[in-house]
């Protein structure tokens, strides 16, 4: 099972991952048959290279993530709050979230799942 | 589907349910057949009798819910952070948690789950 340790970094990993638009980050958080539903509701993206261009899409809008600490840590499983932060249209937004991750025994993310909707959504 | 405003008042009433120490409130927030994982890992307490047991039993702790707003509302999903006060052993401590509700089409809760784990445990 992946330590909290392991699920701990991995979360702040996905931070740090948007604060430098660095996508090598986010590939070495998943696993390589990981699945992300992001909001719930939508299509799930399945796979490493579906994962891989959806935040690649995400970080070209220079979304930035604001940690609510502290990261959650049970079982298999980080839960995190946190507000994005981008710039859309002219003005600053702010998207209030909450993500799941659940890991595998090695320590990598194999499901994703965010918790936000419109009303998570400031200044649109 | 339950509705954003049915999902945002259950959270609220979740929390007032602690602060008067009031399982009825619980009774009407839950479905018959709902299930709580609290924390994921742990057996999973099935069904309304089985939960507002369960309820009474967290209640006599004199815990307090000091909720992280906003509640983050999406599909049949709330998610929210909060941190649990509640004397033990003579002394405050603190458990910082994040609760998922899913919600059926008459807005009751039928799932909850609870991140929390070791380290998310202060004071004791």
């Amino acid at each position: 099972m992946a330590t909290t340790d392991q699920m701990i970094a991995a979360v702040h990993a996905y931070v740090e991952a948007f604060d430098k638009s660095d996508v090598s980050i986010i590939d070495n958080i998943f696993a390589e048959d990981a699945t992300v539903e992001d909001p719930i509701g939508t299509p799930i993206h399945n796979g490493k290279a579906a994962i891989l261009a959806f935040y690649s899409g995400a970080m070209q809008t220079g979304a930035k993530l604001a940690l609510q600490e502290p990261v959650r840590v049970v079982a298999d499983y980080a839960a995190f709050a946190f507000s994005v932060v981008l710039n859309y249209g002219g003005s600053e937004k702010k998207i209030d979230v909450i993500d799941t991750f659940k890991f595998n025994g090695a320590g990598k993310v194999v499901e994703m799942r965010a918790y936000w909707g419109p009303t998570n959504m400031n200044g649109f």
